[in-house]
């Protein structure tokens, strides 16, 4: 398969400072396996207009380190004319609780005056879709036209139909799963341990900018298994980083280290490295094991390429909604880009997604 | 694919404190791409007995961390009756240099009488290579009835026939490559960024235990690649360690994240960080596009559901062994184990092997 290497470009276009980010409060919030937060900020944004029955809305959900601005990381699918189209539907998109880009998180601020940090209690997926459910409300939307999103955003999704069944009509999912595999809690676990173990970390409370290292080699390993075999080298190769003969020593030779440092330096400013940790152990707590209560429809993609979220787990959600005796189609696209596919495919999943938000 | 849990044991059987290690010095030796070290010694075990003519001796090359003490880590493999049968063979294997159990490395002691560290000058595979040559002469060895390696032991077993041509009869290389792929360099440069990003590491000059954090963290990304995702699916699914419900905390709550913790923990104590730069850089460096020259046969065997080296690298060394005229053959196995197949599989990888020797 011939890979195009433009779209080979940033895939993470998170919300800049000035992003016209809105906020809600929803108040006191219990969470699933105990404790509470006495005061919850959502931050959102929104594209499109609600119209006058508020039935045109769509909410999509971020992945891992995603944000509000859903309209950066997957423009691809959102504007006008794309499959999830502004002309048509209201598009609204929520920070994540526990995120650290403008809803509650642990670098927000505890009734005591200092920031939560590791006080902040333990979050479950089940726990975001609750907040974001309560942010719906307070827009005035009591029912979705659509839940979709990729990765962990598929999570949310997926437990959107379950939490809340008379709240949303389709959910759209791609390249995500209905539980973690070991690899994947694996994945994560290095990623935490890298921080955890970063003597910077200081059992959370560190200075800013905090446990740098342990963040960016955490970030590397993501971005590694975002990618595919066959996306690394075309993109990639074993070409070297401006020049024509290594200089043999430690620093960087290859492009792909080059790819990696960058990507894990970039990181490092703008994510914070106790929101990563409670994050990564929400989805990894995840597990939904049925879908009977769901009274949603729905679509299922995933990536040939993709071995991180492998298709087979999408399969399985698939057979989990025919089981339940709920109408569910599940496509896998033939992309090499990996687990990015998701992101990066504004073609093939674009229009699955629009025959599917047209039935 | 049924999964043999009991195969699952310890992969790694390196050598015992009182491993019965000997040891050659081959003196100065000129590095491939500059420098030299001005004494070098090789740690090396064997087994069997060396026929009068000394045509009978098979070089064993270990992986990234491995060592001389091949009959534990390949211990299906060697033996009496075995495929490398030590009743017919004699066996030698080698600590490579730049290692850290035996042979000059990083924390061998510098002429001015303190250790390398990273003085030590930047080695290439065709240096490890060179010195096993120059051990095994020592030993009164010209000429190999074969040499066998996997992973970067296939990498060295590869180079013997192209570097010696006429000192190596045959080549078995199993789970191996000519050259990292970008994925490959991606992982091993996450390692080295581990390391180096590590305060602890002091541009190498640590006091003793050094940079454990980033050495154990590398160690368990290394770790998570030798595995594919049904091993550990069937090693560990979504069980708890020692309990039936989360401790909702970000300690060990999956077996996995124990499993990891413990490979990486496990492995500071046995093994150097800067030794893990200068062998990791080696073979990232490794780029064999010919055979031409060689005068070997050659077996390559490689795994299904081995990720971190797949077929088509296998079959990549295969089809230049036929193109430079020689004779080769290539034996896809299909076993779950992942990279780590290559150490665990006694039965398929033997049969062909012990039919190549028997040629």
């Amino acid at each position: 398969m011939r890979i195009d290497p433009g779209l080979f470009q940033e895939n993470e276009r998170t919300a800049p400072a000035d992003a016209a980010r809105e906020f809600v409060e929803i108040g006191t919030t219990h969470l699933e396996v105990g404790g509470e937060l006495p005061s919850v900020t959502v931050a959102y944004e929104s594209w499109g207009t609600l119209n006058s029955d508020r039935s045109n809305a769509i909410l999509v959900c971020h992945a891992l380190t995603g944000d509000s601005h859903a309209i950066g990381w997957w423009e691809r699918l959102i504007g006008p004319g794309k499959a999830l189209d502004t002309d048509k539907f209201y598009i609204v998109a929520t920070n994540c609780l526990g995120g650290c880009r403008g809803t509650t998180g642990p670098t927000s601020v505890h009734p005591d005056g200092s920031e939560y940090r590791c006080r902040f209690p333990i979050i479950t997926v089940r726990d975001m879709v609750t907040v974001q459910k309560r942010a719906m409300e307070s827009l005035g939307i009591d029912r979705l036209y659509a839940v979709a999103g990729g990765s962990m955003g598929g999570m949310q999704a997926l437990d959107w139909t379950v939490a809340f069944p008379d709240a949303v009509d389709r959910a759209f999912i791609t390249a995500s799963c209905a539980a973690h595999s070991p690899m994947q809690i694996g994945f994560n676990e290095i990623v935490r341990q890298a921080i955890l173990r970063d003597s910077a970390w200081k059992d959370g409370d560190y200075e800013r900018p905090g446990p740098v290292a342990g963040l960016a080699v955490g970030r590397m390993v993501g971005h590694l298994s975002f990618l595919s075999e066959a996306a690394l080298e075309s993109k990639f190769g074993r070409r070297l980083q401006d020049k024509r003969t290594p200089d043999y020593h430690f620093g960087v030779e290859f492009e792909v280290e080059s790819y990696l440092a960058h990507q894990g330096d970039k990181f490092t400013a703008r994510f914070d490295a106790n929101s990563l940790l409670y994050i990564t152990r929400a989805i990894d707590y995840f597990e939904l094991t049925s879908l009977v209560g769901s009274r949603s429809k729905y679509l299922f993609t995933s990536f040939v390429s993709d071995w991180l979220y492998p298709t087979h787990q999408s399969l399985k959600m698939h057979e989990m909604a025919l089981a339940a005796g709920l109408a569910s189609s599940h496509v896998e696209i033939d992309l090499p880009y990996g687990h990015d596919a998701f992101l990066l495919d504004g073609v093939q999943q674009a229009r699955h997604l629009r025959e599917f938000l047209a039935e």
